[in-house]
């Protein structure tokens, strides 16, 4: 950690820092600067102890910042855990080289719908089956979903197909109920700081497929992600889903494809991209999801529905079934030619 | 709602669209534009209706977009509730043209810290007491608040100085029993699309601090408001808190104090700004609390303590007793000279 | 173009708003709507036109928002000119189905750096010499570049590689003094709504590369690129450089790589990314030109340097010469599988 | 400067880091830190010397990040220049304790329009008149001006009425030109990187108007300001006008008033608001303009038009004649208020 002073700070109050770090045991190093002073906190802190640290200092006068110059997560970072992480999901590993695709509708909306769907996705050689029961609607006159209605179809149609599934679950009281039904707990955008959330899930046990936020930064997701591991859940599977977009004429979010090499870079976790919500649009996914691959992701989640026209929710961004039918072929052969080399 | 076609849509095309819309028994108007065509729907519509629809036609054949020509939101719409809407709370009323000051720490840290605190912003005049029992952390090291202790502390000390109290509540499931030891739930930025919650806080009755999410569209927070009051729940506050900056270098967040007129302008809700956090830094408070006073804001939410660099949490922002002090004293003249003209 | 009316518009400011747009010869058609009404201006108009009317009306009582249905470009637009444009300098061809490399320096610092930059560009199978004279640097104080001496060494080590150059100007009055010694006319991210320089770009009639600001929209963007291409000049190439950051803590920017199908659906220009702007981070440019590639781009700008440790400028973003070798070879694989599909 | 190292960075990496600093006659501090080590530069260097050796020292092996914990701007910093600076334009001091108005309309359009709009200003008390000559315009086909015509009306009405006269000048070739016609340069948020044109405004002498980019940060617009500074003429006036906003729903830009206090803390330049452009909406100019007063500002830009009705341009932002009255009575008050305590 290194403290950054502010330039007419007095020697009284650069001593008062320093004094106040030792008073915690640890001998700070003084750094007196150009044309402001610095103080290096040299010793090993447990993120508790550094956060608490911050915290104070940062009120002290003559203090101008604060630097943490450790990764404020460790769980998750690949300092800490230098292999890659795997996520078996039945017969599926998620970061294992394999590109994993998970494909369905937005919505649950009936059996005929859904099951409809999961016969397309499984066809077209897609590996898991997504489908919304308990829907975040921006509005609340919006379709809410079937709720535990949608939890019954999506795990009878699981098994019909023989697909693994996962479903977004929006409170941490409703994990055991959805962990019942359902193979991958998914923990929406609007929810990646939903702390109780993220205990609930870490709790479960399953595995958690944890979207970033619109505005959040790589660390506020990795501490997401750390939120749930901490809980002694090690199946974090990470997805790049679009951030907040100054320009939403054309796309609805920004999909941010230099996050999955930083992500893989920073932790072992696995990294899938979202092309459906990360452009908003059906004729993006596909040069999106290519390019998610090039740039390294594990897989990619998207949408799809029997008839996009008749969606009650997301229709403008889900793929038909020959659209995902195409999207299907052209993957498979851009991930054998990546494979290959 | 009007609905823009593409540039080369066929007339097939266009003619497709009006008859989804004939087919739902409205008459649409075809609007044969420059280069393209649009089509609008003239009939009243409930607000139901209109999201099933834009969903539906934003997937068909040449359609480029959907624009609602109404607001999403109806019952926190000014246009459909064009008087105040007054939130008392014991004594105080948040809305009815009194500048309501809310003040304390960001977290209760025991009852000697808090009644300390509680005593000094009773003395500077402050109406209501916030405090966190509850505390939402980016990381999972930091401190997490005294729980169920903390609500303790909160009421017991609110009837010891006689002012009412505000805490956030994090999850749905928690809402019964923060509603028993305080009176206004707050629920936090990172929480606002924390749908469940909302509906929860909107179950209880109480009144509801709903604070903008960092990236919230002015839409979405009013939609946000619309699930709580939808419970049939009207005691809703407004928090405009800072969106999310993209110079964090000096302040957190960046306060966007026109949407203090915006909101006063499209709601009938109070609306109260939140300066500590919208700055993040305890010196630029006071001029941005005056900001938003002679802006139209209702009040202002300001974190206090104690002793600073003492606080567990955010005590780079907090301001010290005798700052806070001079705040009321400051925003108590500016407030009376702006109510006198 | 479609004006919404606010809520409460009077029968009276309804009416004012029809007859200003009959008194300039056009039927309005007005749609009383569900809470507001819209008023659409059928007729075919010239841009001027509508820029005028939309300026006037939007100041008018009662008038909630315009919206114009058209794009607010014309001559980049693909409804306007269906094929693509391709820009040819010397035996290159951009937009032409070929993924074009324009590799070099960020700065040229000396006859000996540039040269030797220049051999790597070239052997290792770049098409296109790229390097800056005039540097536009956010500091005062930071290298401002070597001016005519770097526009001299520029065009003799071009003639002497056989590569076609490119490099920055950055005012309108320079233009004639570049466009004598290099190929192309590159028009900075900083520079992309400079007007006058647009305007002498485009009188030049030389090859205007033109990057997007760091926060521009996609109108914005293709409206300055309306400026170049209304001078007469059709030889425009676009570059999506990456967008403002909401973290910068990982990398410099977002490149935007959606913005190529949505550029490549909206306009017949050819589009380059560039993933050293675009990310500030040497090792994630291949992953991005990668992504770049399958995404449907006509080329990358990269930035290399014979030994980036003794870079003047930009030295953490730009490759060594054997990570650019390694990228052309890597580029060079995949363009060939996906041109073989 | 501080230098924080990679996790895994090996003593032979850090090694070659410190020995490059000491190849420059400086002395590194080694600092082994928790799980990286941080090096820090002492000495006293110069803004050059800092930017070169961060620019060197970010691309070698096992280097992390590069920290600055000077500012980069040094004649723009309160730390060198503790009084305020003064700018003075005929009778009007900027900067020395007066709150100033700048109104005027967006356009010159006409004598008659603007000899109209300069009595309104006048007679409403407005110290300092505004007019745009060359107007930027994001679409080609907008109304450009009317140029030197312009410039020659500005400068008869500006006798006539007795004000001082301010409008934009877009490219340096111009400065002499605009500089001899009217009292100060306008730099737009457009042109607050053309550095050619900061260097021309620079060596002008005259008082240059600086407005802030739409997403520079605080550090690049005083970087902006520097280049004026570094050509010997003190005389710069700093301008917030809304920075880019995530949601152009409801206001065309955020104006960030959190800058005003933020740029009194760290630069000596006196700051102006902009609430017209920064809203971009007639009817939130006055709340703006009163929370810019109180904020700290040295005053504020105003957007007015005789008929706002006829506007060539921005016609929804301006006030009109009676709403200007009004804005210039309340400031008033407000004014004299503030400065009484």
């Amino acid at each position: 950690m290194i403290i950054v002073m502010q330039m007419g700070a007095t020697p009284e109050q650069i001593e008062a820092v320093a004094a106040s770090i030792r008073s915690r045991g640890i001998d700070p190093l003084v750094l007196p600067g150009e044309d402001r002073t610095a103080i290096g906190i040299p010793a090993s802190l447990s993120s508790d102890a550094r956060t608490d640290i911050e915290a104070q200092i940062a009120a002290m006068d003559g203090v101008s910042k604060v630097t943490q110059t450790s990764h404020p997560y460790k769980l998750a970072s690949r300092e800490f855990h230098r292999e890659d992480t795997l996520v078996t999901v039945g017969e599926v590993v998620i970061g294992g080289g394999d590109f994993v695709v998970m494909g369905g509708p937005c919505s649950i909306e009936s059996y005929e719908q859904f099951s409809s769907a999961a016969l397309i996705v499984k066809s077209a050689g897609a590996q898991i089956l997504r489908g919304g029961a308990f829907k975040p609607r921006t509005s609340p006159y919006a379709f809410q979903g079937l709720a535990l209605e949608g939890l019954k179809i999506m795990q009878q149609v699981g098994q019909e197909v023989g697909l693994p599934t996962i479903t977004e679950v929006m409170s941490g009281d409703l994990v055991p109920l959805v962990a019942e039904y359902v193979d991958i707990l998914q923990i929406g955008a609007r929810s990646m700081q939903n702390f109780p959330l993220l205990i609930e899930a870490g709790k479960s046990g399953k595995p958690v497929f944890l979207k970033r936020g619109p505005s959040a930064t790589i660390d506020e997701f990795l501490l997401a992600a750390e939120y749930v591991l901490s809980q002694g859940n090690p199946n974090v599977i990470l997805c790049e889903r679009g951030i907040v977009a100054l320009d939403k004429a054309y796309t609805r979010n920004v999909l941010d494809l230099a996050a999955i090499p930083v992500l893989k870079e920073h932790t072992h976790l696995p990294v899938i991209a979202d092309p459906s919500h990360g452009t908003g649009v059906a004729r993006y996914v596909l040069p999106m999801a290519k390019a998610a691959l090039v740039a390294g992701a594990d897989g990619i989640m998207v949408e799809m529905h029997p008839n996009p026209r008749e969606a009650l929710s997301d229709g403008s961004q889900a793929l038909r079934p020959e659209q995902f039918q195409k999207l299907m072929d052209e993957i498979h052969h851009l991930a054998t030619f990546v494979k290959g080399r």
